[in-house]
């Protein structure tokens, strides 16, 4: 396969990836409709599938299947989507726009949202059990297990009530890392080990490498978001600008100010970079992502 | 081993259980502590453990180690106990008694109970992904599979959707029996078929045999309920009693009237009795927990 710029690689990506999770949701015709509805509005139509995109980037240096990476990149997905829904509920952030539409309390109900979010989060554990994703069963197993890790109170969940208790409090640097390496990091660190097990199997050197890989982008995702959220407006970022001051919420650019917060994005992805250095052509796919994650505009 | 009295038997799995959940669940010493002692105070301390009764008891049929089982029950439990944190809270059923204690989000508060509840679903599925629970890791996948299926959309919460869109509205009793069988049978089939999975392998005749008991038993554990929702007491139930009618919800009870409704619940102890004629003595613990589960009084 020639290698095609990094804009057509991803939009087709993010093409394949709403058919694949279309198809994996429960239709919008079928009992319970509203709630189906619910899951549906909340995954399709939008984001920027970039937990999707690292799987997919990380799959193309293993020489991963499609048909694996899509329903591995689905699961990975819908847990970040129910994790959103939940976030937005008014007993947590109480947001009311997410990717430029009304959040699913909104549009729905909090009750419809909130068992929307249960349900896609099973949804996840279901579409990474149902079909081989890898040559040995064992190894699918330990692709759950990350999901789950990656996802609960020692990941993605056990940072947002860091998150929650920090509101109005003031945290270190080191204490606002800790709290995104658990909030964002871990799904996206995962994102990155699941692609990984998709394809030919890697030594523990290398996934050690790509581990650390995921982490630095993590940061740096993060690190851009904060600064996105100072920077852009609320229509090209889809959801609600300037949040977190108005929280009140410690971010970077709070804590080290806009140039370093930006030098800080800069020297994670120089760092990310450096961890790929072994593996040549084959990351020339992680390297374009990196890229994209660190410089995009919303 | 000697067969000893159900009590004395499903005291002793209550016990096992209380010190395993203990053990898998996040310590409430460590960072985030108000999530994992949300965690800890949603899960210990308290219930029937029916679904790790039905885990156990099927284990007993197919000689499966206690070590296992254990880890099965601690999934589904965790699963039980999350969707019940979720079902108490403001927007769904709004109650604040549960287990004669106050609800999690009384005793802490509605984004700490959200989050608790989200961080027990996964937290159900990494117990279940996170040692050997069969002899082949593919059967392993089938028993992740089997609990998120019963857990999601097409079970569980599924369900809690349909339950949630019948209050104040009249339902045949086809749709309540519908809505039961995804909102508690799934659950309770799926302890069963979890345990089954944990020992010697079963032909398909046989497992299609459990699972027709599981359906039947999870029924009978509705009607009953319905039952007791009426005659009990908040004290005995431990949860508020009258809710039912006073919620408007149509219930076996509502439908069928008391009479025929205590003779629907010995009808299907009968049903499920008749499955598990072909099992002899194996399946001794799986007729005691039918029995206790229709005529227990609370």
């Amino acid at each position: 396969m020639s290698h095609t710029d990094f804009q057509t690689w991803s939009f087709a990506i993010q093409q394949q990836m709403e058919i694949a999770m279309g198809g994996v949701l429960p239709s919008a015709q079928h009992l319970p409709e509203r709630l189906h509805e619910a899951m549906r509005y909340a995954v399709l139509g939008g984001g920027k599938r970039v937990r999707p995109l690292l799987v997919f980037a990380t799959g193309e240096l293993v020489d991963a299947p499609a048909e694996r990476l899509q329903y591995a990149a689905s699961a990975v997905e819908m847990i970040h989507a129910y994790s959103l829904v939940h976030d937005d509920l008014p007993c947590m952030d109480d947001d009311v726009l997410r990717r430029g539409k009304p959040t699913v309390h909104i549009e729905f109900d909090e009750a419809t949202a909130l068992l929307a979010g249960d349900a896609l989060q099973t949804a996840a554990f279901e579409v990474i059990s149902a079909r081989p994703l890898c040559d040995e069963p064992a190894d699918q197993l330990a692709m759950i297990r990350i999901l789950a890790t990656a996802s609960g109170a020692a990941g993605m969940a056990g940072g947002q009530a860091i998150d929650l208790a920090s509101v109005g409090k003031p945290l270190s640097l080191p204490e606002l890392e800790h709290m995104h390496i658990l909030k964002t990091g871990a799904l996206i660190r995962a994102s990155v080990l699941l692609g990984s097990y998709c394809g030919r199997p890697l030594l523990t050197a290398e996934r050690d490498k790509l581990d650390r890989f995921a982490k630095l982008v993590g940061l740096a995702f993060q690190v851009v978001d904060d600064i996105l959220d100072v920077e852009a407006d609320t229509a090209t970022l889809g959801k609600t600008a300037g949040k977190d001051a108005a929280n009140e919420k410690p971010t970077y650019v709070s804590l080290l100010g806009l140039k370093e917060a930006k030098q800080r994005a800069a020297e994670l992805e120089a760092e990310a970079l450096d961890c790929l250095s072994g593996f040549g052509e084959r990351a020339a796919r992680l390297r374009e992502l990196a890229h994209f994650i660190v410089h995009r505009a919303f």
